[in-house]
């Protein structure tokens, strides 16, 4: 086959049996030049039973790594690649390759995935046409290419692959396995199949189970390629015309669903290629046309019409909640950290694929983080936007590595040299949100401190930049979530290693079970959201307890400014009027005793506890609640 | 050609040659057995000049009518097919048709086109290969069917050889025209090509130019019929074989492309067609997978591949502003009515395309209502909802039909024996907005009346269901238009020939021109918005004089209660608390002293007149008016 990615470098080995317990090869860190390499498993008379009920051997594998394994063998990252990609994730075989790998914006010194501080894997799936064995490859008991006599295969047997070559180098236990799109399915496969070997699992762009609307342009792909007179049952290697027309359509298709309307519209818009007038025939004639077809054009010679085949159904059949019974049962076997990352104008893996596998996995109270990074470019941001992404990863990266067990005394003192911090630390450079709408100190902060048993759970709603979670952990060794909104918060969190997800209050609370913390804690922020009642009612259900702090618009500073001069009041925690707030922002005006009768009279709560608050002292007012106190905690509970 | 459309019914005539002037052929109104019909235009030496540059004749024209042409013969509409129509529109031509006309839903007694009151007129598009001559047709030059040597044609010359039909059915004047899809554009170009032939166009789910995607989505469907080895430049129809491969491939891909992601997921999901269990080959697996298949075989059997090529074609081409200079300016040669209808899950021509068209027709200050209808099955929505699309259809219709001027004698006798009441009678019977946060009467309203000059012109922000903008018509012969974002507002609107845009005023109003009106209102609608200074602002720049009214929240019964009682107070206007207000309601809380301030300090405007009310007397409050009137009207201009 042609392709890149299995092709040996110019100085590379043929297959590099690396035997497990040697030192990782030294892979060019700078990524200047990439050696491609490959191995066999499966040699002799072993197989690799697959999914389908058969079983395959021998198999070759091409795969490539970057940066350097280290002494405790605990910094390897996999990549996994999507459905045109391959083992050739980052760097240059050549100093003339004209473009780098398929992640390279990712992958390298100081990128999302450090190859400085990692060692970077990425190996061509099984089925594939660049270097493993696939559909295209030499059938040993025949002779011939497999074609269409190649097994089907699943996203589980590529993982299962994927694990013996992780064996073969001598990695016990991933620090991370990720991935995009196809590759996205891979990361979740393994978090399923092999909990204890994957620290942290990156789902990117991807989803549990396709949808009808993806199966449905797969389904058009192929049947281009099968219905391609050049296709010839799939046996087409010998008779030199590959079922290019049809490999073409379904690269077509794929790339219009791989970008956003409003991409296409920035990039082509209705500009003509070459006339300046219509040209009245069916030639290609606007630009768009034309990248369509030199994008077909070019895939044609570098990739194989049964792998895409082939491919495309392992997609298909993809289904974590069909195989396990249940997306939430799948999910609920995985031991790692996950960090989910959708795109907002991805339209072929939509972020409500990946909602709905967050919901999944906040069902079964596994360690998630969930972004929708603001994004213009389709499904291909995932590949091609690097600022948000590229500071998510590093920041789950890093607290990822740090959370790990140190086993050996070794080990231990190999950490106590390095630059690492222990967890408990405090998170580097104080960073601070700049999506809050709120300014000055937050008095209640240390009041919510105090009402918090120790070692309890806690689900902060409106958490911003996890401050009150980082702080309970530290003071309280709480285990904390929150949900918020605003992206440069979600990437402060992850920092903070503050587990968060990017969900909207008024719609996402039913995910979480009846009784599932013991506190959830709505901190002035009642007053900006659109369905308050509900809400309440939520946290109600989802914790022992539900903690809720707002400013009070009863405050006597307010009355008097109605009463005497008649405005419309202001206060340090509501600084705004009705002319200058953030936009989007909801004001809701709260008293103390107005939201006393609605807990008892409308949600039939029992009141705990109540701390009305002088914002200024930060201390507790003991009379006149409704009138001296510009602020308050409740403790509220059904 | 196979295919319904073009042949003979039973009883058909061949040729059915109506001379101008005649009556019109009775057509059976109750659409039991409907009569395809066909006449020759272009006889003998007689050519239509196309925009190629080329010429085309003879032409035969097929199409259809339902119910009967009045004898003022301004009853006609002209519907407009998309890609994969043709002229039946409706009814059946056998008993044993198992499918009606391709928008049955709407055109019959009672449906939205009404064929007890309106003649329907349908007519195959040229290109088709449903009757009408297009590239399946015998070419008499040569004796052959023309294939690829049939001209290039677009939808301006669609719109041509309409009109040739609408002239030889002896109708002046349509009442209508409209179509969905490239029948909207048709309807369009109808509108700009013949701005004194139509009194209403209705463009539905359309676009005034093809976006890069369409395009793309297009040029792949094409792709894949020009590669088919079968399709032979075009020449296959001796050969016997037609590249039903690559028409297959192109009708899949429009077929996933008319349908939402969620329509699909509901309609098929992940289910297999047969087995229970994965079946690990490349046959059809997924029901989705059936489904398309088949709907790419049977369009196989009634469709003809070269006229899918000409008609896309078509459609790439069709861009409005390219041809006359700006979409505006392409807008502003119209004469017509218009209702715009988009569908919230149509993703192939998006409601920002309609939009795009609306913001247009505002621009060029023309007559339009705009509604972007809730529904779920994608594009294929014009076609599938009915209720509030034939319900707007009937009311904007009607309305049509009252304000046409009754030119003779005769004809304004038979108007008045006709059931028909005239423009200013009131609108029936008495329908009420569901979708109104406000509750008891308007009292701004008879207030705001006395401010208005007669004559003028005015914008309603927030105009709900209408009803300030039919007082100000009839009482000062006002020149309107309101904006609101609620479905049912909307069809009432329509029903009081009202124009309303279905727009949001947070994001909506740069695409009014500066001073344009003579004034603009925000009546009771201030404290909802988002961003009230932008649009505020916004008023200033595009009428005249801003005309504002709202609750004072400084009335003094407000003040006592948060004085004494410390309650967060409600009043008549804002009867709402912070926990029970209607969903998605923001509250801005105003008093008149604090709007006043606003004015002068933060808009730099002018304060023309302050209208302190009491919505109990409904009289203006004359002292203290900052404490003694809970509601508010004023007038600013800058």
């Amino acid at each position: 086959m042609k392709g890149c990615g299995g092709c040996p470098g110019p100085n590379g080995p043929q297959d590099d049996l690396l035997q497990p317990g040697e030192s990782a090869p030294h892979a060019d860190s700078s990524l200047g030049l990439v050696i491609p390499r490959k191995v066999t498993l499966f040699s002799g008379s072993q197989k690799l039973t697959l999914e389908c009920g058969r079983s395959l051997g021998p198999i070759q594998v091409a795969y490539e790594t970057y940066g350097e394994l280290n002494e405790r063998r605990d910094n390897a990252i996999l990549l996994l690649h999507a459905l045109s990609g391959d083992a050739h994730a980052a760097g240059r075989h050549r100093e003339t390759d004209p473009k780098p790998g398929w992640w390279d914006t990712l992958v390298g010194p100081g990128k999302g995935f450090d190859t400085d501080r990692y060692f970077v894997i990425c190996s061509n799936c099984l089925g594939g046409c660049m270097g493993t064995t696939g559909p295209s490859s030499i059938n040993a008991e025949t002779g011939r290419p497999y074609g269409l006599s190649f097994p089907m295969i699943t996203i589980g047997d590529m993982v299962e692959l994927q694990r013996h070559l992780i064996d073969h180098l001598g990695i016990e236990r991933l620090l991370a396995v990720a991935g995009g799109s196809m590759g996205g399915m891979q990361a979740l496969d393994w978090a399923i199949r092999y909990p204890q070997r994957v620290a942290a699992v990156l789902p990117i762009a991807t989803t549990a189970r396709l949808s009808a609307q993806g199966i449905a342009f797969n389904a058009v792909g192929r049947n281009a390629i099968l219905r391609d007179e050049h296709f010839q049952g799939g046996t087409y290697y010998a008779t030199g015309n590959q079922p290019a027309a049809g490999l073409v359509i379904a690269r077509m298709i794929g790339h219009i669903t791989y970008l956003s309307e409003e991409a296409m519209h920035q990039k082509f818009g209705r500009r003509l290629q070459r006339a300046r007038d219509y040209r009245y025939d069916f030639e290609n004639e606007f630009s768009v046309e034309t990248y369509l077809d030199h994008q077909g054009s070019i895939f044609v010679d570098r990739f194989d019409a049964n792998t895409y085949l082939y491919f495309s159904k392992a997609m298909d059949y993809f289904d974590l909640a069909r195989q396990y019974g249940g997306l939430t049962e799948a999910l609920r076997r995985t031991q790692s950290r996950f960090l989910v990352l959708s795109f907002s104008s991805d339209w072929l893996f939509p972020p409500r694929q990946s909602r709905e596998m967050v919901n999944a996995l906040l069902a079964a109270e596994k360690d998630v983080t969930y972004c929708n990074i603001e994004c213009p470019y389709g499904h291909d941001s995932f590949l091609l936007e690097t600022e948000v992404q590229g500071r998510l990863l590093r920041g789950f990266l890093d607290q990822t590595h740090r959370k790990l067990p140190r086993e050996s005394r070794a080990a231990a003192t190999a950490a106590a040299q390095s630059p690492d911090r222990t967890h408990d630390a405090p998170a580097g450079k104080t960073v601070r949100s700049t999506r809050s709408i709120f300014s000055g100190e937050r008095v209640d902060y240390r009041q919510i401190e105090h009402l918090i048993e120790p070692n309890s759970s806690v689900l902060d709603l409106g958490c911003g930049d996890g401050e009150l979670l980082q702080l309970l952990r530290e003071q309280k060794n709480i285990r904390g979530r929150g949900i918020t909104l605003g992206q440069t918060d979600i990437q402060i969190c992850v920092e903070r290693a503050v587990d968060v997800v990017q969900y909207n209050l008024d719609t996402s609370l039913d995910v979480f079970a009846d009784k599932s913390y013991d506190y959830v804690v709505l901190g002035q922020t009642l007053q900006v959201i659109h369905q308050p009642q509900t809400v309440l009612r939520e946290m109600l259900r989802i914790g022992r307890q539900a903690i809720v702090s707002f400013p009070n618009f009863a405050y006597w500073r307010s009355r008097l400014q109605l009463m005497f001069r008649g405005q419309v009041p202001t206060c340090t925690a509501l600084p705004y009027t009705w002319f200058d707030k953030p936009e989007e922002s909801v004001v809701n005006y709260l008293s103390i005793s107005g939201f006393e009768h609605f807990v008892r009279r409308v949600l039939h709560a029992r009141l705990v506890r109540r701390i009305p608050l002088s914002s200024k002292s930060g201390r507790e007012v003991t009379r006149l609640a409704n009138l001296f106190a510009d602020e308050a905690i409740f403790v509220i509970a059904d």
